[in-house]
């Protein structure tokens, strides 16, 4: 999941994912996880069953914290200087992302689940500007799907 | 991560993903694991650096792990009895496929990965065609973008 | 937890276990998470503390991941292609027994409870046929007997 | 995984396993993964390729975690202040296995293996006593036809 | 996480964490997962709101769980023989203090919250004494600020 | 682990610790697993045991992972819009800290440990800024006496 301490040295070596570094990084990581948020909420909010919306709690923590964790490893080991010199609010970016990840476990809320799909969709397209050819639509296109 | 006893009723309703079901399921996740064992091994192959080495063969230990957890999930909550009646193999590409994962961390050998992606790809392309709407090809083109 | 590509090649060669492959595998593992299952479901129907029935659901969704992965291994670790031959419905027993794990979260409900265990067992016994000398029903009554 | 306040009350209640508690425990889980860390000693050290080698200490290292995990839910869950009377060096018993497990981590040693496996017979066969009806034998002979 | 057969050789070395041994060992680590459970208890005894409360349960269960393997891990790979022949009830403040974490998960109830932290701060005193110049005051300071 | 959307609107509400809130963060955690690396760095430098080399790659692998996670927890959960205005380059460092915990993974080398405790450091003290009464020059007194 990491990378290089760029910031202390004048590297520009590009680093990547699982710290080897493997290179291998995708938003689509977040973005499934959050799609599950978002469909469990949904499920949840039309089923007063008390075993269902005890799972969905727990299904959302869990998958909150994944969406994290994803986007951790994106914001640590992927970006690098130059990507915030383009956008300088990139961090700030993340950390509205990972604390919408969070809001999504205090509620069972399409509101909440649909910001974090937002906030996962902005640092999407950047991604996809840091790497030409990445299709980042097709990642909506296709979590949406699943959606309905 | 799963399901209903479908095979023990005759039962229409579709279920899905983390089991709850919510219904998001992705073969991406699958194959950005497999592309990163790939990346892993190519790096591997080009460095003799012990602690490089050694690194890799943990990092494919558990990138094979992941794989193979994305396909089970796959293959015990997303598929349905009517799916196996159009593929009647389908058990077996998992088989084939979730076995493959495992040959990866055997050695540091690009057949293997490749091979690993190639079985992952023959499921990714079923699951399409149940989906009608999901962009396989994309998902292709996203993570062999990382590959290089 | 893996293993070779079989399929991929006409060997001959066993393999077995965590995937070195250490050839170590156990069935009793799955009956032990479906044991814990049976029981927690037991003792949730008998007590309406809240607090009891939520932690009753908790537990039931973490040991069927462990049920779940315990069967995925033998399934695609342990068993072979002669082993298919001989029982060809043996991918079908494994997709019924993950969904019966599956199904068990869904619910507080001992019938579903047996029907996994009921499934795991018709795996055990196949593979106590495959490994002369292995004691399956040593391994059904040391866990009833923990279920009472 | 545990229990109640035992000590601090004289409760004459049994609690017992996943802390519900749901009543489940067995010994075999921690013999299994020893068994595995036995085998996969055996198999390294009639082996010199680097990889193998490698991943032989990553899985031991896992497996012993897993034995750790194992023994230290028994001690904690299992067992009760009226076991502790019977037999005065339970404490020490589960020391020694829990200590012995991580020795198997330092070296490829069979006897470091096979000492591991003694300590925990030990305290399966206190178990037995303790659970009237339980086979430990049963365990033991099946967890040895896999090593071999 | 461990160690060394200590018990079964007259040895003097020093055996400590992570069984490398690297020999880092914080009682601090289990203080401020209790300190969590007994946070968590409390807000949850001031708020009926049904997701709340049922989170609440979740997080004891999994903060339990880790307090009882940082516990463990001193337990097995931290303390030696001499220390043992110094304070012969160590064992069992162990056992009591797992115990006790055990039984937070059972009740939201601060009560039992409390008793955990008592009973690691006994082990935190031993394990001070143990280690000339380690202060276990400012580890409890430290985290009852966070409580409030 | 996490918290609230508070960069959506403005809110003066604290949030905390898993995301209940719990209110509960210590950054003794994070320096507790980078003293881990450094020691297991300083001991593999001293020895030329293959097994212990390997086991000392993953366990920093591990640790560094650890490492990360503690600071990413801090970062989304504890520190708030208020902080940031007072510490504006506060993201900086936990990039920096970050990504010298990937960098200890690369190699055995003491100055990258030691990199990773000072940007811990840098932090901790922010954090005892924001939180009248914590000591965090105890918490780098307790951990380096383990290193010795």
């Amino acid at each position: 999941m990491l990378s290089s301490l760029i910031r202390f040295l004048p590297v520009t070596t590009v680093y990547a994912h699982c710290d080897l570094p493997c290179g291998v990084y995708d938003p689509a990581q977040a973005r499934i996880e959050a799609a599950s948020i978002y469909a469990v909420t949904k499920k949840a909010l039309a089923n007063d069953d008390d075993t269902y919306r005890n799972r969905a709690t727990l299904i959302k923590e869990e998958r909150a914290e994944l969406v994290k964790h994803h986007l951790w490893v994106l914001c640590t080991d992927f970006f690098k200087p130059e990507h915030l010199e383009k956008h300088p609010d990139l961090h700030d970016l993340f950390w509205k992302a990972t604390k919408a990840a969070g809001e999504t476990k205090h509620t069972t809320d399409l509101e909440h689940a649909q910001a974090l799909l937002d906030a996962i969709d902005e640092i999407g397209k950047i991604f996809a500007a840091a790497k030409p050819g990445y299709d980042y639509d097709a990642v909506i296109k296709n979590t949406q799907l699943m959606i309905g």
